[in-house]
């Protein structure tokens, strides 16, 4: 059964469940202890003047809670897609873990190519700590 | 001899000199295909309203051309950390390629993590081609 799922750009009052959604995919990742963030901070960051970021969110009819198999991820990268070209980005660009093959093969089958296997681009960051300590030197 | 290097924000002016370093840079990476920017498309995304990108340079006097050896990307970096902490930041991010062993130590000697050898992070990107046909879908 096809089910309407609404895909629109997040509002202040969705921090909440995004926050939720952020501590899950950390979870799943095993990475939980690199989330440094806060629902206070999503809201500063995504909906002050000059936002850090933009973010779309999904919504399902209640009686349909199970995310699964209903095309959400197709939807969600299309409106990612159509939000790119408005604004004249050239390119998309996501850092996937290698062992979440099913994000993989999702991305994949809609033509991304993986730059640290065809031309050995690496992924670096400084944490807050090595930051910190270039300011102080 | 100590050479005056000046690391100042870049102006709308700067943006002929910056497109023939990011030309530069892409040979010695021998990706100058990839160079799909212009010098008119820098003017736009970084000196309008809501800016895609920030960028430093760094003036040399004229009398000292040779750019090597004179401690401008610790300068550099330094002033990057800053307006990142300035900017409430929690970490900063770089893309390296894995045969630019000097990047990679000089990134490593300031405390920065290579997060493809350490988690597994991939480097993804969909093309042009791709995002307009995930569109097209």
């Amino acid at each position: 059964m096809a089910v309407a799922v609404q895909i629109r750009e997040a509002k202040e009052a969705d921090c909440g469940e995004i926050m939720k959604m952020i501590r899950e995919l950390a979870e799943f990742e095993k990475l939980s202890d690199q989330v440094k963030i806060s629902e206070e901070v999503l809201k500063t960051d995504g909906f002050g003047e000059n936002p850090f970021y933009h973010c779309l969110v999904a919504e399902i009819p209640p009686e349909h809670r199970d995310p699964l198999g209903q095309g959400i991820g197709s939807k969600i990268i299309k409106k990612v897609a159509e939000a790119a070209l408005e604004r004249g980005c050239s390119q998309l660009r996501l850092a996937v873990l290698d062992n979440n093959r099913s994000a993989i093969e999702f991305y994949k089958a809609r033509g991304a190519k993986d730059l640290t296997v065809a031309e050995g681009w690496h992924f670096f960051h400084f944490d807050n700590e090595a930051v910190r300590e270039m300011v102080r030197k």
